[in-house]
């Protein structure tokens, strides 16, 4: 990696399609940001946004907003400016509630769907990775157990355990299609094609994909896809998730979040419950309308650009990260756990090492800022829209000194963040 | 009502202890807002706080301030702060999700409860009203149809049927405190008493009730209880809504929406999930951080007052609307729905009318502010923390005004308000 320097990646950068999308975001001074799978930067137009909602909105027209600003309409409206970014059509996404929340609307829907097969007796295996992100897994637990009837959760440790798991007696393949951890990319059509064949559905959480790799869930012939908006899609601390249920599956989308605003009628103010027949029985209550209605700033800047785009200069961005790390720190025992083919990548690099949390935090005291995650795993993710080359060049620089000097404090405990 | 004028309420106001908390909130001039009950007004400080939250702590801070501007702790922090509002300890109260996901959560969790109890097999009814809003009957529907296990909603039309209706096979007494439409306060002591004589638990909704009328949980000794933060409370459009488990229940508070927020060690990322001793086992996934943020600038605003003043105002201003309209409109037929003993009336008055959609209408033109409810209910919300006796006085001026000269479009569909 000689022939790479500083002077190449402002090169590629002055080349980069992509670069003036940076000036969208408020990046702080002196802070190379390596986190936007966690949280995404601020998009400037957000904070304008939110001041209209707050001061106009709320402040000037109070109640009369929930018609004339269209808040009832927001999880809808934001919903299919989404929607192209994974593959969805009009009609099929909504923003609502948190991706636990929704994780669980869509796996008792799933459940309810094969519950109305012959076979459901014998089909009751839920398939999901042990190393999913854990609300995933708890969010199946918490409704199997509650459920009573017979559904288990069946743990694989590897995605190529997939091919001989899924079976006649699997209702639902449910995974992420990211690696929190790792990075690792799922080939999303290939395994639903798995599960389609055994007579299992597919439900995806896209929290680490939606707005950083390409996805297709049509194309992939998915049943069912949650995700995050406050990743790579920048919408927000905590900003409310999407859920996408396919035209086809919307008439028997059944869960028992079953609150007023997936009613049909929701102001007829009826005593019993008639889902509407769209995407909005994904809906269940009210909606924290600022923090909803800042997401559409982050979708906005999608629309500057492709997704293709995006996942052709988050591939150059980690490509470059792992070569640079690998040159520049090879005495250093780092252990890279992303996969190298492009075709398993996510846009999130991961390496491990003995002192991982240590380096974390001396990275993140040079403005460095990536992120730890159990066991021993330091993260860093490339968010195309705002990430440039010489950052990746900086970081690298940053993180070789700090391995070369020993300038983290190798005492420290390996800390769980609370 | 002779001896009432306008000087007279102007009087009430120079007198009126609360006065001064009316400039803490922003009003737009010209308004007469009697709709706090549905989307209380803005707090000036919530546009700080939601500035401060996007622009350093989201934007400069990025993912540290989960930490260092304890994003993490909010729920719990605002809960404190809310507590002694409703008769709550410290430590009991979370704000999180909507009231309808928090309704699911207690009804889950008193059903769990009960099926501990040696009877548990013929203690299978939940009873609510009717009249109850509508997200509360359609949760317990949702709930109750998928577990699949005998229980069934038992409806009553009137609270006098509580007595006889509540017993030995009744599971969970489920009741708004103060009902959406009619204004009318249940006696939660005297309730929660029949339903523990039988053995069932008791749910109460505070959305109508928190910051408009006394109530005091642990003297009434209830079970669970839910409620809203953007109406009484003015955290803002959709604010998540809050949770109270009484320290005695909340070692069995068991929920199947089992997310990674009410993990016992949420950062650990165990693949099963054990649930946190505390309160925080009411909360699943992550939190829209702007929109809760902001229901801090309306706490705060009661700490300045005692709710047993709020109380006193809010009597003495429904006690002045009923009488004004009664007086001054007597000949136009309308029903005062809400009831007239003060033990009896939360914070809003409703009367029926044959053209209340219309004339409700025609109010909002006027500036002034209620809203239509289905059936043929014009209703009107006090807010002891900026409604002044003057504008009481106003609204029942304009309100007489267009009923003589009939300025109403009697020709007007009633209207489902989409």
């Amino acid at each position: 990696m000689t022939n790479i320097d500083r002077p190449y990646c402002e090169t590629l950068d002055a080349q980069d399609a992509l670069a003036s999308l940076r000036t969208e975001f408020h990046l702080p001074t002196g802070m190379i940001y390596l986190d936007g799978n966690s949280l995404g930067a601020q998009p400037k137009a957000a904070f304008e946004r939110a001041r209209h909602v707050i001061q106009e909105e709320w402040g000037n027209d109070l109640i009369k907003s929930w018609n004339k600003a269209g808040w009832f309409d927001l999880p809808s409206r934001l919903g299919n400016l989404l929607a192209p970014l994974i593959g969805a059509k009009a009609e099929e996404v909504v923003i609502t509630d948190s991706t636990s929340i929704n994780l669980f609307k869509a796996i008792a829907a799933a459940l309810h769907l094969q519950a109305q097969k012959s076979d459901a007796e014998t089909r009751k295996v839920i398939i999901t990775e042990r190393s999913n992100f854990p609300t995933d897994i708890y969010m199946a637990e918490g409704l199997t157990k509650w459920l009573d009837r017979g559904y288990r959760l069946h743990l694989i440790d590897s995605p190529d355990e997939l091919a001989s798991a899924i079976k006649h007696d699997t209702a639902l393949v449910m995974l992420t299609h990211v690696n929190y951890r790792t990075g690792a990319l799922h080939d999303m059509a290939k395994i639903t094609v798995l599960a389609h064949a055994q007579g299992a559905l597919c439900l995806w959480d896209l929290a680490h994909s939606a707005g950083a790799v390409e996805v297709d869930l049509h194309q992939a012939n998915a049943d069912f896809a949650v995700g995050c908006c406050y990743k790579y899609l920048n919408g927000g601390p905590g900003a409310p998730a999407f859920i996408w249920v396919p035209q086809r599956h919307q008439a028997q989308f059944h869960h028992p979040l079953t609150g007023w605003w997936g009613h049909a009628a929701p102001f007829a103010m009826q005593a019993s419950f008639t889902a509407t027949p769209d995407i909005r029985r994904a809906l269940c209550g009210t909606q924290p309308i600022v923090s909803l209605a800042m997401i559409e700033s982050g979708l906005t800047i999608f629309g500057k650009t492709t997704m293709a785009a995006v996942r052709q200069k988050s591939l150059a961005l980690t490509d470059l990260f792992i070569q640079l790390v690998e040159a520049r720190c090879a005495r250093h025992q780092l252990g890279l756990v992303t996969p190298r083919h492009h075709a398993q990548r996510g846009s999130h690099v991961s390496f491990t090492h003995a002192h991982a949390y240590a380096v974390i935090q001396a990275l993140i005291a040079r403005g460095v800022v990536g992120d730890y995650r159990e066991p021993g795993i330091m993260r860093f993710g490339f968010t195309p829209l705002y990430t440039s080359y010489a950052e990746v060049w900086d970081a690298v620089e940053i993180l070789q000194e700090i391995l070369d000097q020993k300038t983290y404090d190798a005492n420290i405990q390996r800390h769980t963040v609370t």
